[in-house]
């Protein structure tokens, strides 16, 4: 069983210093440090349920084709033909039929990359097809989760987010499926979204609705240090974090006990965000654009049985949360903007934020 | 009593390289040499009346408090909370009640800037919160218009701009009131904008309208070097510069005499445009956006005891240099656009450019 | 009489690195070797028809004039006033009267250059009006077509384009006129532009409605290297590129025997892409915006006793092409944003596709 505590803050734990959300020349060395090199969910497994069946994600300004094979395997390629380059598929998602053809000049590739067909390409002197496959990209799954790293030498997934494997199985995440999805652009730097969902310092001023719900000081958390943070919120007796202030739905998976009471609140640096609530699932996948800017998409997952049934109805919880966002993407725009200015220096943390500060030497490890 | 006299120009002086209007290196130069160091305009004390009055300013990306204290100072800070960094304040003027309080965490700070309160922070070993008060900025007044320094080692404003401390007295500029005002977006450099300011040999091209009423050739300067520049222009006897060819209203102040039928123009390095009539003040403020665009604000002054007429009208003051502005900053645009060309190079400035070529000198002194 | 023949591929011949159609810096000295550097078609003489008729064009930037002076000789000028540098005129095609007079402060040009007026100028020390005339660029005229070149000291045009000289002669090109034109935004590079022009590999896939009219791998070429390249492909008896699949007009000039039966296409570095029919001519001339955008203006040529009929009807070639142009267009656009991947690396060029690799190297040859 996890031993949960608080986070610590030492006397003289400050904030970032200000080119860490302005600087171009930082984000270019996160794109190459981070993005790059980091673990990334971009969707499910059950997005993709027969042979040829696919969907793009855009990784960085990389577009990937994420394509299950007639083996069953789901694989990860770029979306370049080998021949000029070209752009193979345009449609955000679908399924293809045979083989994966370039519009340009019908280069024609198999599902696991293998170039099949070339057409006059055999009067080429020492053209040899085989050595032309599509360019793939490591992927793992975890609970239904997909991956990619656009490191190809890359640490396997299982080791680089050891904690997570075997952890939360009381949810049964593979299980769930998404009930709904927002998406969001937010005008400030995606690591002000990991500080700001790293504290509920803020929950007084800015969250009125939720303390009521889930008192801001209350809870523990059970990782302290590294890639993965956080632990978990009480929330009231009987209550829910809903519009409602009820929870109604039955638990999903065997959670029970004091979980359902609980609220987990995660980071798992460098994309995404892992709230457990007792009868559902919320993601939040960060998309840093500019420097100071981040595409967010937040997902909620829920037991499919409820899902099957005729009244299901997520709105309860995906309206509560809507508004919550709004309120953080809010205050974090505006502190995007103070820390532009010049007169922006570090400031002194609270006991309170002890992960905000965690994050940041995570993150400043990781930057090398 | 100011001697007058001409500008003059010697055999080989030329306007100024390309480069000056069109390098982003430059313009990044003159942000750190200029607009970050010299003393700026930036509205009228009359703005704000009691204690917590106050009105935003941006200078430079920089947003800044302008506040009127409990001892009756106005103050200028920079509008970043010491804690987060967020900025503390987004409408562009009001009135605080109490203290100046972040929106994230609920930091307070009183109008002085001092910290007054900080939730949860005595749990911080060490933490002092007198050591946490807002940033301030150099503020100074004159006539009742607020300038300020984002040097924190700015020379004092009496010293930087000593030649107008007691000038234009007959004017009693501090009693005028802002009887309108317009803004402008112009796609030209901000030097080109003082240039055309300092010269009326393009009066007959450009403002036909102007030349009858105030012949181009008329007219004295007392300021020829240095950071203010200028002199008068004759008006026709009997002539006004308005809409009407007349004047319509009483002088200013105690303006009398020769000054009746004058018009003062000034250069104010780096960001002020100064005209003097007898009955009302125009000033343009200049804020540099970009290498290439310029924003300006116009706004007249007139006595308030003619605007506190029922039948006041500024509209033949204003609809009148509206005109002329609309000429002037077309034609800036149209040299903006020729000086991007690499076949131009400095051109020989005629004998009624004098100032322009003053302005250049003076430029480029301060340039380094 | 000229030999064709096929271009051929090496084994090993490669498709360009990704940075020759995504590096800035490329970019930037792509204007700087080639830009600027070569003859760039930008019009035709039957534009200007009188002394005083003008015409502007925009290379790179520059914005130039094309007037034809009183002595009959079509000249090119910057289109900056010498004095403050503004720019002289606006209207992109217009009769000056008289003079090219600046609106500034009224310095007036003859259509020779020369500085005819300059107002107070004579009160300047040293001043010498025959010390400030127009700058001029270099300018050649080509079977009608108008070439100009930033660099003052290029080769002449008839040395730089030799292989023109007195090619194409049946085709009477300058007695031409044109007949229609459509203006295209590209997103993609311009290199791409001329590589698609230089290969009908891509014909079955792109163009069906082409390839039963002109087989993909007809024809043959006669420029292999060098700054023109090309050839021609068969047309099949009795057919003509239109959208009848039928040619409508007689064959413009002395075009005769196997010349009714082929279409010419041929690309002149760096900017035209040239099309020879039996009864028009279409060129496409390409400008450069940025290393991923690129602006085509195609013009369709006919014999003006044939425009000059009651139903002469351009449209049957013009909406042809006009589909042709959008189905190339869009699979540059698509290669565009395949070869950004950090994944794509030079692919193996066809066979057909040799004046692609024969462009490719004529372009890194002047690149340097």
């Amino acid at each position: 069983m996890t031993t949960f505590q608080r986070a610590r803050i030492e006397a003289g734990d400050r904030t970032l210093e200000g080119i860490y959300y302005t600087s171009e020349a930082i984000f270019e060395r996160e794109r190459q440090m981070i993005t790059r090199r980091h673990w990334l969910c971009v969707g499910r497994a059950e997005q993709l349920q027969s042979p040829g069946a696919y969907f793009l994600v855009d990784v960085d300004g990389e577009s990937l084709i994420i394509v299950r094979g007639h083996d069953g395997a789901i694989r990860a390629f770029y979306n370049v033909c080998r021949h000029r380059g070209t752009r193979l598929c345009r449609s955000g998602e679908g399924q293809f039929s045979g083989t994966i053809r370039c519009p340009y000049h019908a280069w024609s590739y198999r599902f696991d990359g293998s170039l099949v067909s070339a057409p006059h390409m055999d009067e080429v002197p020492d053209f040899d097809i085989a050595h032309w496959p599509l360019v793939g990209c490591a992927i793992a799954e975890w609970e239904g989760f997909l991956w990619v790293n656009l490191d190809s030498e890359a640490q396997a997934f299982e080791q680089a987010m050891a904690p997570l494997v075997g952890r939360f199985a009381p949810w049964q995440l593979d299980r769930l499926r998404r009930g709904a999805h927002i998406h969001y652009e937010v005008a400030a730097n995606w690591k002000m979204i990991f500080e700001n969902y790293s504290e509920c310092y803020h929950c007084p001023p800015i969250h009125p609705g939720l303390v009521p719900l889930s008192p801001a000081d209350s809870g523990r958390n059970d990782f302290l240090s590294g890639p993965i943070l956080g632990g978990y919120m009480s929330v009231q007796p009987g209550a829910g974090l809903t519009t409602s202030g009820r929870r109604s739905r039955p638990a999903v998976g065997t959670v029970s006990g004091a979980d359902l009471e609980r609220a987990y609140y995660y980071t798992f640096f460098p994309n995404l965000l892992f709230s457990l609530h007792p009868d559902y699932a919320m993601v939040h996948s960060l998309w840093p654009e500019a420097v100071d800017r981040t595409r967010i998409v937040c997902e909620w997952y829920f037991d499919p049985t409820e899902m099957a049934k005729p009244d299901f109805d997520a709105s309860d919880a995906v309206l509560f949360w809507d508004e919550i966002n709004r309120q953080d993407w809010q205050i974090c725009e505006r502190t995007q903007q103070g820390v532009r200015s010049s007169a922006y220096r570090p400031g002194p943390y609270a006991q309170r934020e002890g992960l905000a500060a965690a994050f940041d030497r995570e993150y400043l490890r990781v930057l090398g």
